[in-house]
């Protein structure tokens, strides 16, 4: 396998949404409250609330944006992110939202209005997928994939960037948890084979972990606290080769392990992640990966669209 | 007046207490967000969720610790992080808590058990501090006062020149919520007249406010959403030095004002900061302080002990 997307892609990307992301920091986590010393890369204060804006930035301003605007099909993350790329850049959207999305991403994605159009409709992401490609197929807007389409992987991969140029490249691994695959995919781009680039994926939803067993990208069931930011039913084409290619390594955390890292997430650190956003930390905590002693470990805290109240014992 | 701490004094605390404490990232906020471009100084990610465990450190390591321990009244922010202090450093603690402290802190403090003891009573802080200073003639123990005495003015100091480097000296202004001044004391003994210094104080808890109309620390009367950690009854006389000296400029919000503060940054930074934490950015968002469009200005979030459940609209 080779990387589907080059580290020239990736500059590009930086500079194409230079200005239009956030910088977001960088946080020393002590042995004392996740088991190990970590750099958390606080990427859930990303504009919405996750890294989907740097993808699904990247994807729309590397195109030229027809007048019925950009579509996708997500009820959660990758919806929000899509919208305030239409709001910021002022296209229409038409954002299509399966039944099963949670009410506060839901809310959410309303609360945008005009330009941006909510429809929801179908039972699972899959459905309002469906229903988004027959839109986009008659609207011709600009359809913005979740996460296996190259400009979206190329965003996704300036997390992983930033993260580099933050550290002076003094990391030996970097723990992301894994839906579709695009911020993983990203990474696996820029690192390489420089830094060993760990997989976490719920138990109950485990795309990637199975697509490695299987030699390709197999649907698998999902379920579980995380799925509605993790719960993709196949990992993308992209990652399965970015993965691939840079020897990822796939762990599964169960939904009290992530749990339990979003209290602490609150507790120590006073953070209110998302189930997918907390799941790389759960599998530190829970041991799903036990580094050396002296390994240097970084861990992606990629979303916070929960409920606050959520997040306390 | 002069500076009640020096530069040298302040080098030693940040030695001091090198590794005890976290170093809090910035984030820039975009104009957008709080109504002018913003360097976030997130010291809500500090130990205990707020900036005090930097003084209380750099007080209890900067003394012989006798075998009765360390005491100090508080039922917020200062008794956590003296509590924490002593859980750190394996030495006892007795927390005096007035009645009218927030269950959330209160159970937070009982959370930690021995070697901290919490005795809950006495109508307000006052009365909690006169319990305190009769127990600590009794047993010798070390107080820990919240704010005026120079070790822990010069532990708060720290966050200043972290902050400092952090932005490569590049800031024209600080902005910053004050209680008794412990935290604005040390950032005015370490900015000087470097960077203006703008106090942010609840209309209703203007304790510095009414100091530097007088000329001298007055008594007011405290109440309002943030008065757990901004009520001071009187302005430190350190703080009322520094102050004085670094010609600080001092401006109030009211309740609103601060409840709109901390439901933005929920809604845009997915910060979770308690009323006293997010007074500094009402204060910006509200127009209590309006700065020159070029003016490069930072805001210190210091504290995030709220109940997740109150940010949310």
């Amino acid at each position: 396998m080779t990387f589907p997307v080059s580290l020239d892609e990736i500059e590009l990307a930086a500079g194409r949404i230079h200005g239009r992301v956030r910088t977001t920091p960088v946080l020393e986590l002590e042995p004392e409250t996740f088991g190990h010393g970590l750099v958390a890369k606080l990427e859930l204060l990303q504009h919405t609330g996750s890294f989907k804006p740097r993808g699904a930035f990247n994807r729309a301003l590397s195109t030229t944006i027809p007048p019925a605007g950009i579509i996708a099909a997500s009820g959660g993350n990758h919806g929000l992110a899509v919208a305030h790329v239409a709001a910021t850049l002022g296209v229409a959207a038409e954002i299509f939202v399966p039944e099963v999305s949670p009410a506060a991403k839901v809310d959410r994605l309303a609360a945008y209005g005009p330009p941006v159009t909510v429809t929801v409709g179908g039972e699972r992401y899959a459905d309002a997928q469906e229903a988004a490609d027959v839109r986009a197929a008659a609207t011709g807007a600009t359809m913005i994939h979740p996460y296996d389409h190259p400009a979206v992987v190329a965003g996704q991969a300036t997390m992983a960037r930033e993260l580099d140029l933050q550290v002076d490249g003094v990391i030996d691994t970097l723990v992301i948890a894994v839906g579709g695959g695009g911020l993983i995919a990203g990474a696996a781009c820029w690192f390489g084979k420089r830094v060993k680039i760990v997989a976490v994926e719920p138990a109950t939803s485990r795309a990637l972990g199975a697509a490695l067993d299987a030699g390709r990208p197999v649907d698998v069931e999902v379920s579980g606290v995380a799925a509605d930011s993790l719960g993709a039913r196949r990992v993308g084409d992209l990652a399965f080769a970015a993965a691939t290619a840079a020897g990822v390594v796939a762990v599964t955390v169960d939904d009290a392990d992530i749990v339990g890292a979003q209290r602490l997430l609150w507790d120590r650190v006073r953070l209110v992640a998302e189930p997918g956003g907390a799941a790389a930390l759960a599998a530190i905590r829970s041991g799903a990966y036990r580094p050396h002693p002296d390994e240097r470990v970084a861990v992606v805290v990629c979303g916070a669209n929960a409920d606050p109240a959520s997040v306390t014992g």
